[in-house]
């Protein structure tokens, strides 16, 4: 956001005037949901109109390789409570006589993916758009070491949906995680106690254009199908999103590819970003604008973190970029709506 | 126990001697393990030598229906750690490029039953000794209500392994049931992270004569190879005891069925339980004994529990049913060992 301000002001300075209008709209309240910028989008769309809306929340690919971020995971983000007999009970006097809530659970969530990494909820891939040859030729041209990434992370293996790279795993292909499992004893040494309830939250992260109430609805009725009877299943929609993705040939993702070679010498790589920023999604819509996602960040700036950092040279090459892009974009020619 | 100690009091006062000759063994040490008995039935085998142990730590089959129990499930009890990532990680960023140590553990816990409630650790059933169709009869003709068990667990349905009863499943089969699972986030609402960590607790209770030891290699064996790679898992082997049958056609038995009619004024039914009472084993291995198992207790006896009872009727009833035991086995010809 500085970057942008910075580069506004250099404008100003120079030339005088700005080659294009430009509206600030700082956003205080990310971390807690972002709940009065949704109203404020709906609530002031006429004052708020434009044609591109510039988000500056994603990050360079690595250090000295800038990046334009095209697309964004949406989520969807449940939790199923299970309940069995009104209490807990012992499992040697009633073992095998009813069915344990905790072993449901493993059940349907076991059922929910395959062996291959493959959602089981019936439609679930339906609406995703598939990754073109385009894409996939991206990526894997991109300098990304996976030894260095399993390293990162402390893991012996890295795992997901068969046939896709990582990289495609992680940013274009929607995923199944348990987020958080609990039932029954989890002290010291044994009790042998068949839990009366088990619970779990899990989430997928969707790829556009799946559509999260869609998915909330086949969900409950496939985990309804597989709750075996004794079980009573409470599913809670937690929250939900779509994902977002950018057109790779609009006009101003090369304006954008053109100001960031400006600014830090080179061209920058087309990514996707795992992670979902579901105001994008709302500002896209009350707007009726384009989105644009360019972030200077490093991954490894500690965000949300001890010794979070940015660095200044990056700041320094952002306002360069910036400064250009507010050129760059003034040169086009935008269609009346 | 005090019904048999006022038996035998009752035979010193009336006959001036007794029967055969009796031991007492007092345990005290029940709830938390019973190691100084283990200890003390080992060392002092000589001291303790006997043809037949009489355990009373059983109950009646209902109120009005006394019972002698022939058999005793065994148990293995496990814990399974799963660990990922080195730590927690954003399930946006990072999902879909490595196993969730929690997905893993549903899965794997899941692989262990089947649909129609049949354990599948390679191996498992081979050593279970079937139900006799006598056996099977016995407890078809006991007063069981089913509807009323369900009543009292809170439960719509009865489940688990196919084929066999509500009752022939809790005494007589095997069951696998998770006692407890954790792993990520707990807490209110969402939290969007991949757990580095997931675990569980879980237990078999095993029929005559499966082996505890034989089934933890066969287990560890199974889940090495369901689990998936990028995780590693630790396994811990909590305890386990073998279950413990009495042959229905011992004169031990006969014995005590006459005892109990003269005592209940009823004729016991045969019944088999679904817990433990480890140290049953060792009374029988350490000392080469015969093992009777009668109680005189309720299931409602709210044992170990608030408003603990022991009906007074039952109390004199099991003086009586025990005055004629000492009389019943002191008949018996013991053949020398």
């Amino acid at each position: 956001m500085l970057t942008h301000v910075k580069s506004a002001q250099t404008w100003l300075k120079t030339k005088g005037s700005l080659p294009l209008q430009l509206k600030f709209v700082i956003e205080g309240e990310e971390e807690v949901g972002s709940g009065s910028l949704v109203t404020f989008l709906e609530k002031e769309q006429k004052r708020l109109a434009c044609d591109l809306v510039v988000v500056s929340d994603t990050s360079q690919f690595g250090p000295g390789q800038p990046a334009i971020t095209y697309g964004l995971r949406g989520i969807a983000y449940y939790e199923v409570q299970l309940t069995g007999p009104k209490q807990d009970l012992h499992s040697g006097t009633f073992g095998g006589s009813i069915m344990n809530p905790a072993n449901a659970l493993a059940k349907m969530l076991a059922s929910l993916i395959d062996e291959d990494g493959r959602i089981q909820v019936p439609g679930f891939y339906d609406d995703v758009v598939p990754l073109t040859d385009k894409e996939r030729e991206q990526f894997a041209a991109l300098p990304f070491d996976e030894g260095r990434f399993m390293t990162q992370l402390g893991v012996k293996a890295l795992s997901g949906e068969k046939s896709y790279s990582t990289l495609e795993r992680r940013w274009a292909r929607p995923t199944f995680d348990i987020n958080g499992i609990w039932g029954g004893y989890q002290g010291e040494g044994a009790k042998t106690v068949i839990p009366c309830r088990a619970s779990a939250k899990f989430s997928f992260r969707l790829v556009p254009k799946q559509d999260p109430a869609k998915l909330t609805d086949a969900l409950r009725e496939m985990l309804a199908s597989v709750c075996p009877p004794g079980i009573t299943m409470n599913l809670i929609d937690h929250h939900g999103a779509p994902g977002f993705l950018v057109p790779l040939d609009s006009p101003y993702i090369d304006a954008a590819a053109k100001a960031i070679e400006r600014g830090f010498g080179h061209a920058p790589v087309f990514i996707r970003e795992g992670g979902s920023i579901p105001i994008v999604t709302n500002f896209s819509k009350s707007l009726d604008a384009d989105v644009l996602l360019l972030g200077w960040g490093l991954n490894d700036d500690n965000t949300h973190s001890p010794n979070e950092k940015f660095s200044l040279a990056d700041f320094h090459r952002g306002i360069k970029a910036s400064t250009r892009l507010w050129h760059e974009l003034g040169r086009i020619e935008v269609p009346t709506k």
